[in-house]
């Protein structure tokens, strides 16, 4: 299963409204296929793992990240799939909780008399695919906000001036990072001040990214949707009512990259759901910048917790994750 | 040496104007004598290791984490100590700066038929007693500066409010941090507002560091000095003065606690050697106080860079320890 959540984690930013699954297909010890879901969603992990396999897929055990589908769309469904190739075993790692599957897809196999396993892994699992579950649970997408400062919190000087605070190591993690969101998102007034490209640069990445710009106001001049540009989309309004819109066009993972009123906001209404952190090793002092503004909380209680999940150098600079609590 | 250093650690904050020295007897691949920097400063560490030896001493080789002393104090000076002892054998990491010493330790052995070798574990030992040597090279201590704080580099809610951004652990670990050196430091206003003990509390410690308010006006009531109490020194006016007269009085290593000016003040005259940060996984927003005061820098090229030395998680909150490019 470890080696299937590997697999599916090649999917983040380029299946959604799809999950990203990965599949494993092994037959006496030894694996005779690998699949996760392709670009755009489709095919999915267990077609592309059975297709490797071809007839080695008869007799062999099926590890999949997710519940596979039971309902007919594009393509049949892939739980009738396993049993067509002759899978004689599943283990799960969660139960599909979109409608459409919810559980047929197991049952699907266990009425074919497939062996099957659930739940296995189900923790790192819904780590990995939460963007998709909270997308189908709770109608709105996982969102990731980065913070790229200085040690006091600091994302320019007074003059704007912000060439460079991070590295070039951290500057090149984050469009990793942003290859592994299916949007990217920053306020009016940093589109408007920056121009920012908003685009996954210096890797190869098979979809790029949505750009959501969050204002009630007409948009600078952004480059256009092209081979290097996602779609360029407007948003505003409150910020759970603009989750839930992204989430209703497909959206499962949103990486916020500020500016501070926007930030705010999403901590504010209870959205964000992992912190990245890049500090480099400098402080600015308090005529500079911060990347958060007013949240308008009184009592520390107010302020949502997250848990130290990483911690590490990237080049000069620190690298830290949090998820929320 | 390695090990002899890790001896030596343990005079930190408690052996001033001496340095931590460490001193490994090794006879025949056995350890027949270790010592270190005792509190207050003596016995010295070869000392204290020779005396562990007794006749063991006798054709041992010696590891010394500092030149031994040549000149003679209170006590013979170490290095006729390890002639009479017949140790056969020194390495040494450093050679003391201090003007009675100065080679003068290493000479001595040298005349008396000693094998010595120099200059091992030069770096490491160097970083470890960077207290002493600035203090005799540079006339000034050295400071590290600690950082407890939210996400985004708060200490407080405008309210004053700041009871607990870091938990238990961390602050234990302030704790022990504060025995490592000589004297705690902190800013008036911090000392009117939160009346702190300035002291360490929860572990065992030879010798409570100063407390040191950095102030021109009168000081708040608090507590005499005593058991649990080091010396209570006021100093004022410009950081680079204060330093230098602290290091005349023999302080080698400043723990400075804020607040945001004297921190600001410090980190702009360039006095800052280590920045230990704790990190809370909590953001708090635009109005909550900085830990950093207004550093007058328009240009991020002003503010000093320091190169992280260590990540890792302390309890819930992110521990980062940075020392000066």
């Amino acid at each position: 299963m470890a080696h299937a959540l590997r697999l599916a984690r090649r999917g983040l930013g380029n299946v959604w409204p799809n999950p990203a699954v990965g599949c494993v297909l092994l037959r006496e010890g030894r694996v005779v296929g690998r699949g996760w879901t392709q670009p755009g969603g489709r095919p999915h992990a267990e077609r592309m793992a059975l297709d490797a396999a071809g007839s080695l897929a008869r007799g062999a055990t099926a590890y999949v990240t997710l519940e596979p589908c039971a309902h007919h769309g594009r393509t049949p469904p892939c739980a009738s799939g396993m049993v067509q190739a002759g899978v004689t075993r599943v283990v799960t790692a969660l139960t599909d909780p979109d409608p459409r599957v919810a559980g047929r897809g197991h049952a699907m196999l266990r009425a074919a008399g497939v062996a099957l396993t659930e739940g296995v892994m189900a923790a790192q699992a819904s780590e990995l695919q939460a963007g998709f579950l909270l997308r189908i649970t709770q109608g709105r997408p996982f969102v990731t906000l980065k913070l790229a400062s200085s040690l006091d919190g600091r994302i320019a000087m007074a003059s704007g001036e912000s060439r460079w605070i991070t590295g070039p190591a951290a500057r090149a993690h984050v469009h990793a990072l942003r290859a592994q969101h299916d949007a990217i998102m920053v306020g009016g007034a940093t589109a408007r001040a920056d121009l920012p490209q908003l685009n996954v640069r210096g890797i190869n990445t098979p979809l790029q990214p949505v750009r959501i710009v969050v204002s009630d106001q007409a948009l600078p001049a952004l480059a256009p949707q092209g081979p290097d540009h996602g779609p360029l989309w407007r948003v505003s309004g409150e910020p759970a009512r603009i989750m839930a819109d992204l989430a209703g066009r497909g959206i499962t993972r949103v990486f916020c990259e500020g500016g501070g009123r926007l930030a705010a906001s999403l901590l504010v209404a209870g959205l964000v759901d992992q912190l990245i952190g890049y500090t480099a090793g400098l402080a600015l002092g308090a005529e500079a910048r911060p990347f958060l503004g007013p949240t308008g909380w009184t009592h520390l209680a107010e302020a949502p917790r997250f848990a130290l999940a990483e911690t590490r150098a990237i080049g000069p600079d620190l690298f830290h994750r949090w998820r929320r609590v």
